[in-house]
């Protein structure tokens, strides 16, 4: 294997790790925001702010991934968080 | 709105701001291991490190987002970079 590529993989080993850490961290703090709008009643799905965190990212997306594919990854996570928050609703209840 | 919802918030834009820098410097580094196998004659899709990096993002994971879902969030991770280093590729040969 190259060196130079096995260095450049180190980094990416480092960022992943990063990644893991701060979309755990985002999770955590989803979690609280789903409780809260459990306890009053309140829908998680929110398009309009899932539009507004779409549009801050595309405009500030630097690059070199296009727009179009920082949308899509954001989405994902979107949607992990609402199944998240709707798994914790049904243990909720269950318990 | 709830204002402890709001706090949270912007926690989260927060973290999305620093998922986005941490995703693009991710794409960069990529982009040149990816021009680093074009140059060697290597093909970008690797099946073997993809699992090493999965099977290790899941073992270090602290939750709350099950394993599953943070292979699934990776896995959309590297298939945009493939993309781009492909895409790059394309750029490479048109030029």
């Amino acid at each position: 294997m190259e060196p130079r590529i096995l260095e450049l993989r180190r980094e990416i080993d480092r960022i992943n790790r990063e990644l893991l850490t701060l979309l755990s961290e985002r999770a955590r703090i989803a979690s609280e925001i789903g409780r809260i709008q459990t306890e009053r009643g309140l829908g998680h799905y929110d398009p309009a702010r899932e539009e507004e965190m779409l549009a801050y990212l595309a405009a500030e997306n630097p690059g070199p991934f296009p727009d179009g594919t920082v949308k899509k990854l954001f989405k994902e996570i979107f949607k992990a968080t609402l199944a998240l928050e709707e798994q914790e609703d049904k243990q909720k209840f269950l318990f």
